[in-house]
């Protein structure tokens, strides 16, 4: 976190008064003190301008003012004579498919006095991307889209500000991170191109625009920030997480991983950073697997096996009947079934090793985790085989998109020295579980750090630290993009990556040496 | 005139299309093109960058764009796919208290391609200024005379355009000079304190706004920019015409004067400026003359009486049969009374020189210089002693103010290069004859020069040359402003200069000299 430097600041003033020996203009008289303070003379709307010449002698020169750090520099949005006090809030939000999270931060204080997480209302359109780009397509699906979540926002802020006391007006700034189709759908940007080769976005980089011009409502005079993304697969939600990992400051090379259907990385310091994104597939997030769910109550999040008797050991979400493995759940449990021998390197399960929990459902072999007698539905929670190949494939695609990062700058994992995990559900891998399928590379666990909600965090930033923007600027200079998609290495070195942990067990050394144990 | 860089361009774009080696977004590869031509990225409003990913592919990647030069640098304000030519027509304002004058721009080429001279329809709230003032404070008063002149640009702006084939949206830019009130009526900003001790406006240095803020209907996205003005009493006309003498960056001093019911001096050369306003009184501008008159057809603008026989030869406008005197008239006729010995140094009438034109009318000696078988309207077109003592007050008085402003740099009248002369009157004075009154001091007449209409051609420089703003912007920074309604200087050496041409006639040796001949 940097030093506190709000986009939006409320400034009081104690002019001197007018006399024939100082009779400047009354903006010039605010203009002046103002710029003392900021550094910069603030622009004043033809609005504010109108109202100096009453609101200045009767109040004796004594007024408070809001500014906000526009496009052009700061400028004077409200003008009070000190008989109400002015506010000055931010709203920054962490624009999900899934989830859209909204904080409400006190421009005054840098403090996060609410903070609200809503689902996304366009997920009746689908629940994957490419489903709403192609309800975007069709005959108003944008604007409905686009409607859709400037409503979440208009309610959500209903729903904030009412519980403050406060009213919408006194949001003055906005500032979101997000993928680049939900930023296209949130903005009303045809993302049609997005997903068709050669992969297009409308705007990688946006200039502020007024809230009211997508029809969220605001202080009139507010401005929204929104975080750009670098080509059509290197979101916002990323760049809001170089920011605020700061490993686009530092001398050591870093890593930043988001994993997710997309897996996202960029690798690199001060001087240099790649970039690039890739298909891992929805295996990882749990979507498609027989048992795989979102990581609510009753969902299995942490699984461990014993290698001699084969018990199993599980946690789920709110300590609930357990109703089906979330994502860090299905890590573990891959992880935990390799180290005990129930599946082989190269994903296949072992049935005849725990002859009890392997079962045939549906016609295929599976493990059971969970059975009918201890879950919250009555059905059992388990793996299956083309589960386990899903995930493979998954994981495999993961750790070769970072490898194909690595050695396109010709460094190996060894000379990164912090490895940032980010994502909604990256923060809850365990790493360990992580390195011992093959997903993430074998280095020193304390490497491995969590950024917690890193466009969240990042949208936060935005709002308390006036530069950010700029940084943000210099980052998306910095990065080169690597097209994942169409690059051979991928598909080369995506075969080795489809065992556990890999087909070359020298570069997972601290697997191979529990192996042997 | 500076080089051509107008704050408003067509720009016809051929992009490159789009391919997986080339996948910028469409905001990015426009953006990137605009740059290399503007030196500049331009902002790309959320309106246009809709359009974007339906014009781009359809046109093949060639289009025409407008870009204008904003608060934030240039933006792009239109694009066509090239069915439709883009035109970019600026709008220069000479906003007198008068008469108000358009000079419709092609920022192309720079041409002025039409020019529209229109009274200004707040004459009859009051001809003087302070009289529209009060009017400003009454209920709506302000309201009334803001709507008076945005009514009159919008029905000449139709009018205007409408002898083009052109649209009002085809004009993007306004630029504007008038002196201070006028400005703040047109802007609806209050004007109540700039003629109340200490003489505060409201706003001495204008942001750009929106025409339509204001209720000017031209481009939607267009930008109006008015002249700053220094003080209550310096006007943006005089900074436009402080501009366009380029007095401002040369080394010689020269002296700017404006010439009106105000007197309106700025004095320096490129490393200071000294300025000074003051009321001259309306006689100089034959406002309040018996037959004093506009410089309309029938006004007599010349006059000449021989030294030996007193005959009088006069000119009048369009050489229509006189009806009254305009202002160059005026101070012709008094130099010519003054060499013949028709009035003498202290403005008395000298009744017996010439008993013919001698008469009295209303109780008072006046001298006839068109008889009533000679006008057109049938009755005398004469001078009176009290219009004599009103002219000599008003000469008087712009003498003192030239002289207490070269004074407060301890300069004298030969020390200046260059005598810039404007004003809608002071464009058709004559020098010598101005000299001979005491209004103009005595230096060789080469060094006067006619400024045609300063504010029109810096409105008209403002819209051709981008740096025109900020140039006068270090043009305000530079000025000095004398505050004359509060100097002593000033009534002391005021009546020295109440006698023609002055007590002290060493100050006017070639009228000395003249006189002796």
């Amino acid at each position: 976190m940097h030093h506190f430097d709000p986009v939006a600041r409320t400034i009081s003033l104690d002019l001197p008064g007018p006399s024939l020996s100082d009779n400047r203009s009354h903006k010039s008289r605010a203009r002046a003190a103002l710029e003392s303070i900021l550094g910069q003379p603030p622009l004043f709307p033809l609005k504010i301008c109108k109202v100096l010449p009453d609101i200045l002698p009767s109040s004796d020169y004594k007024v408070q003012t809001l500014v906000l750090d526009g496009p052009s520099g700061w400028e004077i949005v409200q003008i009070s004579d000190g008989s109400r006090s002015l506010r000055s809030y931010g709203l920054a939000v962490d624009l999900g498919s899934t989830t859209v999270v909204f904080y409400l931060v006190d421009l005054g204080s840098g403090k996060i006095v609410a903070t609200l997480s809503k689902t996304n209302p366009q997920r009746v359109h689908g629940e994957d991307i490419l489903e709403r780009i192609l309800f975007a397509g069709q005959d108003n699906g944008l604007n409905t889209l686009q409607s859709e979540v400037a409503g979440l926002f208009n309610s959500s802020i209903q729903e904030i500000v009412a519980g403050y006391g406060m009213s919408r007006e006194d949001i003055c700034f906005i500032a979101l991170a997000g993928n680049t189709t939900m930023c296209h759908f949130f903005l009303g940007l045809d993302p049609g191109h997005i997903c068709k080769e050669p992969y297009i976005p409308v705007v990688n980089r946006f200039d502020l625009i007024r809230p009211r011009e997508i029809g969220i409502h605001v202080h009139p005079q507010a401005w929204l920030y929104c975080f750009p993304n670098v080509g059509s697969y290197f979101g916002g939600d990323l760049l809001a997480g170089i920011l605020t990992s700061g490993m686009h400051l530092k001398e050591e090379i870093s890593m930043l991983v988001d994993i997710g259907t997309n897996a996202e990385v960029v690798l690199g310091n001060r001087d240099w950073l790649v970039a690039c994104a890739g298909a891992a597939g929805p295996a990882l997030e749990g979507g498609i697997l027989s048992c795989g769910m979102r990581a609510q109550p009753g969902a299995i999040d942490r699984v461990g096996i014993d290698r001699n008797n084969l018990a199993v050991k599980f946690h789920t979400k709110d300590s609930k009947a357990p109703e089906g493995l979330c994502g860090s759940g299905i890590i573990d449990l891959l992880a935990a079934m390799f180290v005990a021998g129930l599946v082989d390197p190269t994903g296949k399960l072992v049935v005849d090793r725990d002859s009890a929990r392997m079962q045939q459902i549906g016609g295929e072999w599976v493990y059971v985790v969970a059975g009918s007698d201890e879950t919250g539905h009555g059905d059992p929670v388990y793996i299956s085989q083309s589960d386990i190949k899903n995930l493979i494939r998954s994981k495999g695609a993961m750790y070769t998109i970072l490898n194909v990062v690595i050695q396109s700058v010709g460094i190996g994992f060894e000379d990164i020295e912090k490895f940032y995990v980010a994502g909604a559900f990256g923060n809850y891998i365990d790493p360990k579980k992580a390195i011992i399928i093959g997903m993430l590379p074998d280095v020193p666990l304390e490497r491995f750090k969590g950024l917690g909600n890193a466009a969240g965090n990042g949208a936060i930033e935005a709002l308390t630290w006036r530069k950010a923007r700029k940084e943000v600027e210099e980052i998306c200079d910095k990065i080169t993009y690597l097209e994942m998609n169409v690059r051979k290495d991928f598909m080369n070195q995506l075969t080795g990556a489809l065992f556990l942990p890999h087909t070359d067990l020298t570069k997972f050394p601290s697997v191979a040496e529990m192996m042997k144990g």
